[in-house]
């Protein structure tokens, strides 16, 4: 067997998620069929991250174990040939060492949210930010966001669905900038909770839109409690940018 | 009457282009729909420039003249929600002079040209982007781009039902750059000759790819002549992006 690692693009719009679910389309379904139709193997996609309906993904990095003797290069086409139409695409495929793991060798995950501020409805990035029609204060969430970076108990910005086995976190960065009429907020950790990003995002949001106070951040924090979020920002303007693994680059 | 100026963004993929035609749906034709749903009135739209089907707006200029009474704000608003859900959105709306015309008072009008320069194909950048899968040198590009800039009959790079009086165009700018595997092709002029731009492209791409000479775009451009055309690149990569006009910036 020869354990291949994938740079996975793809837009999350028609798919339930990154991961299999029992009730509809995934990413992973899509790319294992593929695989499927070329090495007539049963492989499994392991990915760095789960991701949610809707959101989508730059550069996620997963692998599968394969028999067949194929080269990479002639996988990643095989793969991108047989993932048409799908909104999926291989941008880049390698042999690894048997013992790298897409998911459990990952020491770095980096997440954009994308926002546009303005009145108009979404034309071009339909399904690819959220839009948030009363003005918004960059800044203010920016100084905000500064309260969540570091280790803490996030329990408040979790999912009820989350599998993580503890609430504890580091988040390395938080920011939020405004270029334009669009908000961009960058994140990065070791690994994130079920939802952290997106409740992080709406939680911000609030205070961007003048409701919360920026110290409400750092108490609903403290709080450790799912019922003082102030809001789970929609997925479509959530992507995984980057996914970090030992030698490749540091965090 | 009061004459109304329109910022509009669009999302060329289902339109068979920004000006009204026979055979298809287009953007005028939605606009001018909206403004007889709100004021009953059957205003004609008129625009800084014309665009092809597939190709895309983020700041398209135009005008309508209305007789109903309503604030600038209340008509933006108003069109934003008959023109749902197609990809259309009027992202600034003002009052302007009788005299001032989308298309006659513009001076200036600057277009992007997005290249996927890569072999997988795209996904969240699907229609809005030309996918090129053999290498291009960006940088041969810009150097050949350089030739077509200034003042020049540009008869071999316009279609041949181009409506234009004369080909001879003064181009302002022309720059070819590579942002990782995106490259992006910035052009302005006072006014472009139909499919100029998408002709320049098709044919810059020749010499990315090292089929032609750097000299050649020259040469073509001298022959004068359609044949001599190297490639007219698709549309969906294609952005108008800027209309200027006298007092609001100079070009």
């Amino acid at each position: 067997m020869t354990r291949f690692a994938f740079t996975l693009e793809f837009d999350g719009t028609p798919f339930f998620g990154l991961q299999r679910q029992g009730d509809g389309p995934s990413v992973q379904q899509s790319v294992e069929e593929a695989l499927h139709r070329i090495t007539g193997e049963d492989a499994t996609l392991h990915s760095a991250g789960r991701t949610d309906s809707g959101v989508h993904a730059l550069a996620m990095r997963s692998h599968a174990d394969i028999a067949k003797d194929i080269a990479p290069f002639r996988l990643m086409e095989a793969l991108n040939a047989h993932l048409r139409p799908e909104p999926v695409a291989v941008t880049a495929c390698e042999v690894v060492a048997d013992d790298w793991h897409a998911r459990f060798s990952c020491i770095g995950r980096a997440y954009e949210y994308r926002i546009r501020n303005r009145r108009a409805p979404l034309t071009l990035e339909r399904d690819r930010a959220w839009l948030v029609t009363r003005p918004l204060d960059a800044e203010a969430m920016h100084e905000a966001a500064q309260a969540l970076v570091g280790r803490h108990d996030f329990t408040t910005f979790r999912s009820v669905h989350c599998q993580s086995d503890s609430p504890i976190k580091t988040l390395d960065r938080l920011d939020v900038s405004r270029e334009g009429d669009a908000i961009i907020v960058r994140t990065a950790a070791r690994s994130f909770l079920h939802h952290q990003v997106r409740s992080m995002v709406g939680t911000l949001s609030l205070v961007g839109l003048g409701q919360w106070r920026r110290e409400q951040v750092a108490e609903a924090l403290d709080a450790g409690d799912r019922a003082a979020l102030g809001y789970n920002a929609p997925p479509q303007g959530l992507y995984f940018v980057k996914a970090i693994y030992p030698g490749e680059e540091t965090p």
